[in-house]
């Protein structure tokens, strides 16, 4: 055995996530190490729950980051909402509903499945008709931004179907969170949780979580202990507490937490629409390249995310060898399809740090290099032309 | 709220963990991200796996990082070995067993219980004598190193124990790794877990494990789904199999896992029986130093830790004061007692690249000039003296 020190290949990463991360947030979090009970560290936390606060758009005391990666974060919400017997309605419009399904059934809940088509937003309406023939469900989960189709549901109405029913709302937000409109407390959400490498453009690792009175009054009622003591918010929450009250339950993964700190002082920085905004923007001038190479889209414009762009694949070409070459010619990531859309789709990545103009036209002439190479009788340059064309329209950078 | 970037001060970490982190491995963590998919990363992942087996001294083939802190690994050891009514008996002599046993608890688990008093080793006796009295146990759990008093327990004379009545063996070893002797297959370990922030001086946040195959074998033999996706090891094992055949689970934590590397590539430089030795050393001239102050140890010296030195607070002293001067006037941090020991104990880590010469006489001459002015007579500058006196012997640096 004969190993050396690691040294990466600077990659452009416009996959599923990670996403590219700011040189300010790498410093960060190589910065020297403290111990996580020391008095300066428990402030930092104090101001991260501020900073989650306003990424989330709420007030919920309860809002912290989770010391493990998204699906840590899925499972914190389920072991700590979900007791045996527990009736919940799962809506299932891809991967990540299905591991949804995978967390309720682990928790030894009663699931019921509400199936949507892949590529489309869950269905208010069979959402509302599965809660009238369930009139004993207790909670409702589904998908914010299902980031294996790059669907978009709409969190409020859903919400509010699962409040007149007497549901508590879990809702995964891995991949809108600083990316798209996310409003925890104008919307209703009762617990949510997302992750940190995807448009926070933060080390992967960690995450978010947010609990509102509610779901806090639910975990408090529980008559079984939690089914995971590493993730047992009632222990957690004596971790997070303000000040002096502070428990030891762990050891933070310290480092990270400087590097999510960091993330979030940007995105307060640009401001939240503002980053919105600019999600936006480099979708619609990656769309216009995208459309002149003839590639479609999986979801319909009314639902689309314009974080994770998920297109088929052209008839006929090996979609493996382009991200290949892809990968090895140009450094640059994209995502290959997940679950139904293996092989027939790719996924194209413009999150936080990597939604940039520079980053949509790399793109766009590596494809259509490639796409051009293997004979699709497309026009070199072509894409990155239309893309060019939109930014100077749109006065965009 | 007005947040800005975040700033740490730099302390010297000598409390329980975590330790400090040398600079090639903060360098190793700030390289630019990539895929967790990408062939330059998963050729990292195995380079990684191989790193860890030397770190145990294991040639098990499930060998690898959890992506989660300590807790969340003795978490994976549990929910996949234990099914519901299995019974396991927990030898108990510190805090960290006092959470082995929350683990078979909440994994439906019959816990027996073994106890031994705090600050002494696990009695392997009494533990032959509970597993005569149970022979329906299945598995046996204790802690190597305990990090709440720094009693190290004989894991081969325990494990021998256990499988002489039929058991499997998981050991908590977050203390231990690269600090103290610790031979994973020459002693027969069934299950194990450890932590990356105590002697191998990386971030926090990751939990390497390493099952034997008789663990896997258990593990295959369920009836019962794992209770925890995240720490599922049959879906974990998939994401960590070697090359082509690796399949998505979840985004590991990319940069911690490069400093994870870096951190072993330099165990292995330094090399694992030098790296026991040198904790060794330097405990030693920091129990030259502590008993010049009339400091006494927890552990009798049969079973003392080198990396964690519990010592009793003395008489008269308060400790929390002691502590907070040590970091306000020296920026040092030492542990404070857990559990039994709080308030009556300091915890004096020498873990990883914070046990060295500087810092073991950083620590007793600012020990020795608190104590000499909070009254205890104490004459200035003994302490170091001690200790110099004792390098000097040992041609020691």
């Amino acid at each position: 055995m004969n190993i050396q020190s690691f040294t990466p290949p600077n990659r452009i990463l416009m996959g599923p996530g990670p996403s590219n991360i700011h040189p300010r947030v790498l410093k960060a979090m190589g910065a020297p190490i403290i111990g996580h009970l020391d008095p300066v560290f428990i402030d930092m936390m104090d101001e991260l729950k501020s900073l989650l606060q306003y990424a989330f758009q709420t007030r919920n005391a309860l809002t912290m980051p989770i010391s493990g990666p998204g699906s840590a974060g899925m499972e914190a919400c389920f072991v700590n909402l979900v007791q045996p017997d527990d009736k919940v309605v799962v809506c299932r419009n891809g991967v990540f509903g299905s591991r949804m399904l995978e967390n309720v059934t682990r928790t030894r809940g009663r699931p019921v499945v509400v199936d949507d088509t892949w590529g489309e937003p869950v269905d208010p309406q069979k959402l509302d008709d599965a809660l009238k023939a369930n009139p004993d469900a207790q909670l409702v989960a589904f998908v914010h931004a299902e980031t294996s189709t790059g669907a978009c549901s709409d969190v409020a109405t859903l919400v509010e179907i699962a409040h007149r029913h007497g549901c508590l709302a879990i809702v995964d937000s891995v991949t809108a969170l600083g990316g798209s409109p996310l409003k925890v407390d104008e919307w209703g959400v009762d617990a949510i949780y997302s992750g940190t490498q995807k448009c926070l453009s933060c080390v992967p690792g960690l995450a978010p979580l947010s609990f509102n009175e509610a779901a806090v009054e639910r975990l408090k009622k529980r008559s079984e202990p939690v089914q995971s003591w590493f993730l047992d918010l009632n222990l957690l929450v004596g971790y997070w507490a303000a000040g002096a009250k502070r428990a030891y339950h762990h050891t933070a993964p310290i480092n990270s937490l400087y590097a999510l700190h960091e993330a979030l002082v940007m995105l307060r920085e640009e401001g939240l629409e503002n980053a919105w905004a600019r999600h936006r923007h480099h979708h619609l001038a990656l769309k216009a390249g995208l459309e002149t190479l003839g590639i479609r889209f999986v979801v319909d414009a009314a639902y689309r995310l314009p974080q994770l762009n998920a297109v088929y694949v052209p008839d006929g070409v090996d979609e493996a060898l382009v991200r290949q070459r892809l990968l090895n010619e140009f450094n640059l990531e994209i995502g290959a399809g997940l679950g139904a859309l293996a092989g027939k789709a790719w996924r194209i990545g413009l999150m936080g740090h990597t939604c940039s103009k520079d980053n949509v036209l790399l793109c766009l002439r590596a494809l259509n290099s490639i796409l051009s190479d293997v004979g699709l009788g497309i026009q070199s340059g072509a894409a990155e032309a239309a893309a060019r064309t939109y930014y100077r329209q749109t006065n965009g950078n």
